[in-house]
């Protein structure tokens, strides 16, 4: 799952151009704008660029303002392509954070934190890497993308509402939040995978409680999510352990977190409880990495006695891995703008 | 909406015995245990029906175990007829929270409040009346019965787990609860419907937050209940006030607290976004008072601009108002027993 962006600067330009996903977008976007202002403002203004106009093409390959973070993926690797435009060195996560504040995390691969800061400007709220991507090389990724008609919410409206109406998220932010950010941190050190997804999930749960509990409340899981959740604690309870953890955000597409030994059994499960509608093709339908088997494991499906939802239920799945964070492309046909600034497609 | 007992003490019975709706159910649950317990200790021993066995039977007018307090009733109506045959007087309440908690609160009529209680027993965890059914004669309750095939949670089981696992619950308690009963009080006393409003739909919502935030979670309500607290946030975002206020207990239908100036125009939009199946009868689908007028306020409808459900969505619809608590039932006829202490269907 990853975002791509080129950026091209010349003195032929004449205007600020954005694209994303084929799109074109107005240049004037507070987020965008505040990226750029920070990145320029950094720079040296006697490189030529600096007073170039510059085009900016970006995609995603993977669902936009699904709750699956493509705006946090998008801006940091924006900021990541700006920063080698105007040579730019050192941190740049705290420029990322005003794209989107979970683009912070993305500006770094592997297992990253995302540190509050203590200071009223926020410019100490940056991210550092815990552990490269190669750490756990056992952690794999299925993301279940979940079909959706409901009204969606803004997650950055829908935090603003939380923190003025909900009388929890205050104890949660000064309570609960740290002490789980430390215990996270050291499951990740220890490869402890139980410990990190006992935390995983209670802290999924909890952002969801504490959005349920803003006003008015803001809804993202839905049946199907609630479903999926269901499936993973009886999974868990037939395993007698922590083996599978799952994570939503703001959206009900559900993200497990899991170690590659138990992907066989799980997806078995999945496929099972959620079947694949037959009117989709399986490459269209399993994304990403080539799952290892999706054949019914039938003791552990009768074992469990789940019953099946309707088809369709899920849209797709993605199967993916921990990223290794933002790189540069240099093979030009990668590049996603022509030598005249407009987009190749 | 109620429940109805008959209970039969007599010389010429057998064995005890326990009806509901029905069924014959065991004797020797112990919350039925703990509350004949309770009542027999207060009752003078040489009564001659202090010795003689029974015959309970019991029946509710709505559906029991959906989260519509169904148990409440049942208990709060045993635990007063119970007190009648062993002739008690004087608080009984903290007898019927022994059969199920909230039951102590369905003793009183109208508005009523379930105190915490200070003492480590839980013998002052009793119920008063805030105020007479006749306090605020224009208040309505419609019940929407939503359909639902999720696995159901036991609302005691729940929130055991809950205590044990929620890290919000604690802070609720001590934090939340207490001025929540008190400005909720107020409002009653005042009449004050927009206060009664606001703290009814945060509470609910804050209740099934800490539900959420249990490991594993319980989840009461769906997407249906989730749809009708947004009808009702849109409704009166429309009315530029709080006009009309969602609870959900242990199970996905809403509660919805309204005056009866409102009810024409809120039951025309829940049927414009929640109609009812062609093939279920009026009769049988709207119960309870008589509704005012079901026709279709197009002009709500249109201005609200919601998105009609499929049919079947709700169950049916319940309208009703403040009840004025126990009562005993002269008639014979009324009765659920024959004189053989059988029951009668």
């Amino acid at each position: 799952m990853c975002a791509k962006t080129t950026i091209m600067a010349s003195p032929l330009l004449k205007e600020n151009k954005f694209w994303l996903n084929g799109r074109e977008q107005t240049f004037d976007s507070p987020r965008l704008s505040n990226c750029i202002k920070a990145i320029r403002a950094r720079c040296d203004e006697t490189l030529p660029q600096f007073n170039w106009k510059i085009s900016i093409c970006s995609e995603n390959n993977f669902p936009t303002a699904a709750g699956l973070a493509s705006s946090a993926a998008g801006y940091a690797c924006l900021v990541h392509a700006l920063a080698q435009l105007y040579e730019i060195k050192g941190e740049i996560s705290d420029i990322a954070r005003q794209g989107s504040g979970s683009a912070c995390r993305s500006i770094y691969g592997g297992w990253v934190q995302w540190h509050k800061g203590d200071l009223p400007t926020g410019a100490d709220s940056i991210a550092t890497q815990i552990a490269p991507a190669d750490h756990w090389p056992e952690m794999r990724i299925i993301v279940l993308v979940v079909n959706d008609c409901r009204k969606k919410y803004s997650s950055t409206s829908g935090m603003k509402t939380t923190t003025e109406t909900s009388t929890l998220v205050k104890f949660r932010a000064e309570s609960v939040v740290n002490q789980r950010a430390k215990a996270m941190k050291k499951a990740i050190e220890d490869k402890d995978y139980e410990s990190f997804a006992e935390i995983t999930m209670k802290d999924s749960n909890q952002m969801h409680a504490i959005c349920l509990d803003t006003f008015p409340p803001c809804v993202y899981m839905n049946d199907t999510s609630h479903a999926i959740a269901n499936l993973v604690h009886s999974y868990n309870e037939y395993k007698k352990g922590q083996k599978v953890a799952y994570t939503f955000d703001a959206g009900p597409n559900a993200c497990i977190y899991l170690l590659q030994s138990e992907v066989e059994q799980f997806i078995s499960v999945v496929n099972h409880v959620f079947p694949k509608p037959a009117d989709i093709d399986a490459v269209e339908y399993y994304r990403g990495l080539t799952l290892p088997n999706k054949q019914l494991d039938k003791k552990i499906v009768d074992d469990l006695n789940l019953t099946p939802h309707d088809t369709g239920v899920l849209k797709y799945i993605i199967y993916t891995k921990v990223g290794g964070g933002p790189q540069v492309l240099g093979d030009p046909s990668e590049h996603l703008l022509q030598d005249n600034g407009l987009p190749k497609q």
